[in-house]
C-alpha cells in the first residue's frame, strides 16, 4: 500500500518535506479494524509531531482524522464489519491515517454520519473529541439544554478548527456562546458555524464583553484554544468566580497561578489523545462520542466544519496542508482526500 | 463589647502583637445575624490577614470561624431567631470572630449540631466548607457513595485542620483515603480521621503507593492542602490520567503547567472566602453545606476536628494560637472558648 511520511523531522519548506513509500497492507488483529482511507485531515497535532521526529530510521505515517471503510477486523471487535463506513481519530502512538489502509482500535471509531461524504466527515473527528471532552466532561457542562440556559462560554478562537465544532456543540447545548474573531471572515465563518457574538482577541476583551446587549459582562466558562499565555490576563478579568477555564494549547509560560485564586477558578486541560496514549478504561467513549456527534450531523444539528479540500492524498498536498496550518491563519479544517 | 485585633501588621513574637479594644455593639440589620460569640478557631488565613494588614488606622477583628448564640436579627433573615445557637467561618470581607459580639450574613451560617459543644463546633466551618467545595463542588467527586467504590483519594497533609475533615468526608462518601504524614503523632491523628493508609510527603510518593496492598499504584483525586510547589512533581507522577488536582494553597512558582498536558488533568483551586468576597449568588450554599455536616455530626458519622483548646478569647491567647499556626507543625484544629 501506499503511505505517506518522514524518516526525521522535515521543514515545509523542503522539497521533500513528505515521502511516499510503499509498505505491507497491515493485519487487522484483536480488536483493530483495517480501514481504507478514503479522506483525512490536518490538525495542529500533525506539524507538532512532524518537528518532533526522531531521526531513527523509522517511517512515521502522520495523519490523525480519518473517514474510510472498514476492510477487515480483528477477531475481538463488536459492533463494525467490513464495508462499515467509519470515522475516527486514532491515535498519536500509532501510525496515522496518511496511508491507503490504516489500523484502528474499534473502541475508538463510529460509523459515519450517513449524510456526509468522506470528506466532510473527516474534518471533524479530532475536533468533535476535543470540544466535546473538554466541555461536557472535564467541563462539566450538562447535557441538559434547561441547566445551560443564562451561562455563558467564551471560546477564545472560534473560527478554527476545534472552535467550529465547539460553537455548534456549545449552542445547541443551550449555552450562550462569545467567540473571538480577529478578521472579517474568521468572525463570519464563527458566526456561521453557532457563535451568536464575536469580539477581537487582539483587543482587550472586558471592554467588548460590556459593549454587547447582554446581561452581564462576565462568562461562566472559558475555553481557549490559541495562545492561552497572551489570553491568561483577559481570561482572569472576564471569568466569573467559581469558573472554568479549559485549554488546548500552550504557551503556559508566564502564567501566574495565583491569578486563580480569590475566584477559586478551575483549569481543565484536555488532550484527545490522552485516553489512546495511557490506555484509559474510558477510552471506548471516543467511539461513544463520535456516534453521538454523527447523529447530530445526520439530524441536521451539527455541520461540518470543512473549510477546504485538496483533492489527492500525495506528499506534495500534505506538504501544502502542513504550510498552511503553520502559516496560523486557518478557517475550519483541510481535508485531503485521496 | 471586647474584641481583639490589630492596627497594623504585626509579628507573633511583639509584646502587644493583638490589642484589646472597646467597641459599640453592632446592630444586625438586612440579612445580617449579631451572634454572642461562643468559642472561635483559628487557620491560616487569620495569620495571612495579620500579616498584610495595613496600617490604615482602622482597627482589624481576624477570626474566620465561630460558634456562638444569635442575639438579634435583620429584617431580612429568614430561617433564624435569637437564640439559635449557630456556627459558622463568615468572611474575611468582614470583621472577624475574635470579639464579644460579630455581625454574620445568615446565608453563610447553620444551627450548630447539637451534640457539640461550642468549641467543638467552632473547630469545624472554615475547614469543612474548603474540603466539601473542593472535593464535592469543584471536584465534582459524587455524593453517591456507590459512584465512588474503588476511586481513590490523596490527601497532602492530612493531618492539618483541612485534611481531617477532608479526610472523614472522603472515607463517609466511598472513596478509598490514603494521607500524607510525616510524624509518628501525626500519623496517628490522620488515621483517627477518616485516612485509611498514611505515606510521608518527605519521601517519593510513587514507591510508598506501590508497597501499600492496593490495587493500584496511582490515585483519581489529590487534594493539596500544603505546599504545592514541592508535592508538584510527585502529584503529577501519581495521579492518574484524566485526574483532578485541588490546591488551597501555594507556593506556585516553578510549577509547570505543560505537566497537565499528557494525562488531561484538571487543576481546582479553591478559596472558601470566595463566594462571600465576590458575593455569588451561590454563597447560600455555604448555609447548606454546614448545615449537611451539622447532620452528619448529629448523626455521629462525622467528628470535631478539635486537638486542642485555650480557655478565655484574649489577646494573649490569640498571640499564642497565631504562633502555634506560624509554626506549621499544627495538627487538627486550635480552638480558643470565650
Amino acid at each position: 500500500m501506499k503511505a505517506i511520511g518522514i524518516y526525521k523531522n522535515t521543514s515545509v519548506d523542503e522539497e521533500n518535506c513528505f515521502i511516499e513509500e510503499q509498505l505491507d497492507k497491515p493485519v487487522a488483529k484483536g480488536g483493530d479494524v483495517l480501514v481504507q482511507v478514503k479522506a483525512v485531515s490536518v490538525n495542529p497535532v500533525d506539524t507538532k509531531q512532524r518537528k518532533m521526529k526522531e531521526d531513527d530510521g523509522n517511517f512515521r505515517i502522520l495523519g490523525f482524522d480519518a473517514a474510510g471503510v472498514i476492510e477487515e477486523v480483528g477477531e475481538d471487535v463488536q459492533g463494525f464489519e467490513p464495508g462499515d463506513e467509519v470515522f475516527y481519530a486514532g491515535s498519536v502512538a500509532r501510525q496515522g491515517s496518511n496511508s491507503e489502509y490504516q489500523l484502528v482500535d474499534h473502541q475508538v471509531i463510529a460509523k459515519k454520519p450517513s449524510n456526509l461524504s468522506f470528506s466532510d466527515a473527516a474534518a471533524l473527528p479530532l475536533t468533535a473529541l476535543t470540544a466535546w471532552e473538554a466541555m461536557f466532561e472535564k467541563m462539566h457542562i450538562p447535557l441538559d439544554i434547561e441547566a445551560n440556559k443564562g451561562k455563558t462560554i467564551l471560546l477564545i478562537n472560534a473560527a478554527g478548527g476545534v472552535g467550529s465544532i465547539a460553537s455548534q456543540l456549545a449552542k445547541l447545548h443551550g449555552l450562550t456562546v462569545i467567540g473571538t474573531a480577529s478578521r472579517e471572515e474568521t468572525e463570519k465563518w464563527a458566526n456561521q458555524h453557532g457563535t451568536e457574538r464575536t469580539i477581537n482577541h487582539h483587543k482587550p476583551l472586558h471592554p467588548q464583553l460590556e459593549a454587547l446587549d447582554f446581561d452581564n459582562d462576565t462568562v461562566d466558562y472559558v475555553f481557549c484554544m490559541h495562545q492561552l499565555d497572551k489570553a491568561w490576563d483577559d481570561i482572569i478579568e472576564v471569568i466569573r468566580p467559581e469558573g472554568i477555564i479549559a485549554a488546548i494549547t500552550g504557551p503556559v509560560e508566564g502564567i501566574k497561578l495565583t491569578d486563580l485564586t480569590s475566584k477559586s477558578l478551575t483549569l481543565v486541560w484536555e488532550y484527545m489523545f490522552t485516553r489512546t496514549l495511557h490506555q484509559t478504561d474510558s477510552k471506548y467513549k471516543q467511539g461513544e462520542i463520535l456516534t453521538k456527534v454523527a447523529e447530530l450531523l445526520e439530524e441536521g444539528r451539527l455541520r461540518t466544519t470543512k473549510a477546504e479540500e485538496l483533492k489527492g492524498l500525495t506528499a506534495k498536498n500534505l506538504q501544502e496542508a502542513h504550510k498552511r496550518l503553520e502559516a496560523g491563519s486557518m478557517i475550519g479544517k483541510l481535508v485531503i482526500s485521496v
